[in-house]
Parts: structure tokens; sequence; C-alpha cells
């Protein structure tokens, strides 16, 4: 527990200064009363007060993900937090949040000074300062696809094994037996697992997976895309199967631009399911993740949180979703 | 969809027999009646009715676990489970279950024969009959610390990743580097996933394991145990880390029975913490699994797969509880 003599060390000033800092004295600058307050949050020797007519608040951190309509991943995960958080009375702010701000103020000093209970990451990737930041906090977070070992962290996601053993079964089963995988980022949690998963059900049908067949670390620039595609089919691919519905839209384009037509040449697939997935051309044949029922339960996990109950894990099955994007192949 | 004839071909009785059983037809015995029954409802051309007035029906099929009293493994699963089906007023019949009645017929069958909604799986190995039909089950089922890829079946458990981190580093900073492993049953999926978080946080402090120090497939027979310590002692080992805390409690009985102290000459670690192990002598250091809370979220689980929310992985952190079965080394 921090006192009025190590908020003083901290900021380098007299006790009597921090007890006029604390006590709203009228004799010190207002620069110097927030500092004071400042450091006394950050430090633990005080948490802000709510008044009792003061809803509780939290918030949803959002990284790399675009949610700004339904067509965009992060959504309907917004919505169906806040549907579950409204109910609960709970005031839900959502924040873009980026490098510098993350490089600024530690992930606790955030929190507390914006007197949020708890927060929901979205798009975060392994790298970034705040999900690192995690493996010591003692403030309720809740992680979409991502994973810290903390009692006070939850992990929300989609389990890939149902959707993707569905789905190389699919392709298996209409004749494919040179599958390329076209990889989400490399810092990314879940796109390492996804591809391990992908990778093991493949194996499981007794077929290899060559590295000319492996597109990893694709971002979202048309460029790397537009580097792979020709590769997998010099190397006589018949199936893409990328690691995002986004990813396979792009990969739908490269493959037009050479000339080649899906799926009669290649077959390519999807991962999301997100709306835009069945008015692509043709409609894409992908894996589907419950984003609402997602969502509702990321809130329901950072209450229980909240309340001290240790939640470690809460997963959802994922779903084959076959629509027209698959040729069947007679060899 | 089975039909009438699908009945008489498998009874190998003329289809006016199955129409006369289905309707009740007074004309038939009693035994037949109920053999057509019984097909009709064994094919899934019939569903039982329920009385609008009965309650609805889930059970909890045990196996290879104890539950009688509150110092067994099953216990507060069972109460914590039964405490929240009561309030949704849900009936809860528990079934010890054996190999015989697997082998008899098959689990669909049996569920359907008894009009049960759900089940929650307790204690069952990874070669039970019931476990490998699970893979193609459209009944809800949870299963306790196993795991199927199956969209009507969910995994609840212990995320053991927080207590085994925070034990290896207990012993770690107690001066010990000879840490043995006594292990629970290898056909058990827990036991092996158990295994292998205790190994790589090992590794993670840049110790080895040797086999010897290294005690497989323990069940609770003394005489397997009693092979596994005196090769620890030989091997130098200053730590027992036991899978749980009756094998702990079975570690400490050889232990002193070869004349030696715990900790003084060796320390040893438990899982699970039942209320045993704080009056064992001496208390036990182990790792706390949130039982009560475990069997609560079961039956919240099973009504999630019950109105169709798939439901695949629900996991609460593991605790590690310090007491006194672990000394300090000065070396």
């Amino acid at each position: 527990m921090a006192t009025i003599k190590d908020i003083a060390n901290k900021l380098g000033v007299s006790i009597s200064t921090v007890s006029k800092g604390l006590h709203g004295a009228s004799d010190i600058s207002e620069d110097m009363r927030q500092q004071v307050l400042d450091t006394a949050i950050s430090l633990g020797y005080i948490v802000k007060k709510r008044k009792s007519s003061e809803k509780h608040k939290v918030c949803i951190m959002v990284e790399n993900m675009d949610y700004a309509n339904i067509n965009q991943f992060g959504y309907e995960l917004i919505t169906g937090f806040r549907l579950m958080a409204q109910e609960q009375q709970y005031q839900v702010d959502v924040i873009p949040m980026d490098v510098y701000t993350q490089t600024m103020q530690s992930y606790d000093d955030y929190m507390k000074q914006n007197s949020y209970s708890g927060a929901f990451f979205l798009g975060f990737e392994m790298t970034d300062t705040y999900l690192t930041q995690l493996t010591h906090t003692s403030i309720p977070t809740v992680l979409f696809d991502n994973y810290v070992i903390n009692k006070h962290v939850a992990y929300l996601g989609t389990d890939n094994n149902l959707g993707a053993k569905a789905l190389i079964e699919h392709l298996y089963e209409n004749g494919h037996r040179k599958i390329a995988l076209l990889n989400g980022s490399q810092n990314s949690y879940i796109s390492n697992l996804r591809f391990n998963v992908l990778l093991k059900e493949i194996k499981n049908h007794g077929l290899d997976v060559p590295d000319e067949l492996i597109g990893n670390g694709i971002t979202f620039q048309p460029k790397t895309i537009s580097s792979c595609i020709p590769q997998f089919v010099n190397a006589g691919a018949t199936a893409v199967v990328c690691a995002s519905d986004l990813i396979a839209a792009a990969a739908i384009n490269e493959i037009h631009r050479l000339g080649l037509r899906v799926p009669d040449d290649i077959s390519v697939t999807g991962f999301d399911d997100l709306p835009i997935a069945k008015y692509l051309a043709p409609p894409l044949t992908t894996i589907r993740q419950e984003r609402f029922t997602l969502g509702k339960s990321a809130f329901t996990l950072l209450s229980q949180l909240i309340s001290g109950t240790p939640v470690s894990t809460v997963l959802y099955h994922s779903e084959l979703i076959i629509r027209e994007s698959v040729a069947k192949i007679n060899k």
C-alpha cells in the first residue's frame, strides 16, 4: 500500500504539497493538484471514487480491427457486448487504441485514470505493449483471440477444430490433394493457432504441405497476396485456404487478374463468414464464427472477472458454411 | 428419418404389428408393444413424449470418480450442478456408469430411452465406450476434463497453466532442482495435459526431468506408488509433484514408511485442494480447482448446448495454495 511519502518522493515535492493536492487546498496550482491525484491513483493510494448515481464503466479497446459497419469483423462483437452491458446498466466506451497511447501510459494507469472497471481487447497482436503488460495487471480484462496467464484475464474465442476438420474433409472429398494455406499475421496468436489446426487436418488426410504451398504473414496488402497466388498456381495448388474472408476476397481478385476462374481453375475458402462472404463472386465457402454470441459472451465473462470468478477460457465451436467457391475435381 | 417398415424389418415382424404397438392396440403382447416402442425410439421414429407437467431431465454420468462425501473430488461438482439445475426446475439423476452398460446400449439410445435432455460426464477415460461415441452424438453433453470435436459437446475444466507456473516457481525459489513427477492415468486426457504443462514449466526454469524422476500411469494402487518413491529418492529428488491430492497423500505415507520426513527430507505437492489437503500431516501445498464453480458452470453450459448455443470450451484458472509440505533447501 502506497503512502503519502511515496507520492511525494515520486513527484519530488514535499509531503504537505501532496496533502494539499489530495485535499483540494487552494494554495497549490491546478497542474500540481492534478499531478498529485494522478500519481496517487497510479501508485494505488487512492482509487477514483464513483458517485453512486454514476454508471459502472467498461471499455472495448480496439487495435488492428475494423468495426464501423456490419460487413466488418468487429461490428457484431461490439454490438453483442453493448447489448449485454446495457441490460446491466454499464456504460461502454469504444476506444481505438494506438501504439503511441500504449507507449505514453501504462495499461493500469490508463484504466484507473478513466475509471474503467474492466476492458475487452479486440484485435491486439502479441507484440502490442498493453498485451505484454497483462501478465501483471489486476484489472479484469477479456481478450478476444489472445491468451495470457493471469487470473484477472480471460481468453474468449472460437474453437477452430470443428470448422477446420469439416473444411479439409470437404476439400478432400471433392478431390483436392494440393491445398495451399494463405495465413494471417505471424504476430497474431489466433493466426498461428488456426494455421496449425489446418495443417494438422491436412496431414491427417495423408497430404503434405510443402513450403511453396504456404503463404505466411499475409496482411491485407494486395502486394503480399499477389506474390503468393502465382506461386501457388505454379506449384499446382487446386485450392487456397485463406485465414479470413477478406484475404479470400483479395485472393479471388488476384486469381481473376491472372485470367483464371474460381472455382473452376482453383478453389478458394475463407474464414469468419462476414456478411460479405455470401455476396462475393462466387459466394464464399467459409468457416463461421459466432461473432454476436461471442460479443455477448465477452460482457458476461468480464462481469464474472469483475465479481472475482476466475474464468480463464471460453470458446465457441466454428462451423463450415458450404457455398460455391469449391469445385469438385475429377482426376 | 426411419419409417414403420424400418421398425418392422429391425424386429422381424409385420408392419401391422408395429402399427398396433405404436398405437397401443390390445391384441399384441405387452412385451411386443415395449419392443416396438424401444425400437421406434432407437431408430428415431418417435421421441418419447413428455407430459407438460413433467420436469426436464438431465443426468450426471460418473465413472472412475468418487462423490459420496465432501472429501471426494466429485462431491462439489455435483452439488454445484444440482443447485443450478434446481433453480431452472430440472430434475437431475446421478448415474454411476459402468463398462457393462456402455457395451449393452449405445449412449444415444440410453439417453433417449430415459428421456434425458443432456448429460454431464464426470471421470470418464479416453477409452470409455460412451466417450468414443460422442464424436457423432447430437445429444447435448458436457464433459469434465475431456474434449471431443462435436458441436453438441462442450469441454469444461481447469486451466492448469497458472497453478502449474506458480507451483514450479515456488519449488524453484525454495531451492529445488530435482523435481519428480507422479502422474495420473495415461488414459486420462487431463492427466496428460497436466503432465505436459508441469514438464514445460520445469524446463522453462532450465531444469531437466530424466526418466527416473517420472512416475507414469499412477492409479491409486499403493503398489505403483511404492515402487516410484524409492526410485525418486535414489535419483536424488528433493520434491515430488503429484497429479492429485490423493496421490500426494499416498506418496507421503510411502515416504514415511521409508523412514523419511516430509518436507524435511523430501517435499510433496498435490493437485485439486480437496478438503482433506489441509488436514494431512504436513498440510499439503497444492493447486486449487474451483470445483463448486465448475459444477455450477457445468449446468449453465449444458443449458446453452440444449438451447443450441455451440459452446466448445469453458476453463477456470487454477491457483497455488501454499501450506507446509514444501521445504526451503539450503545448498
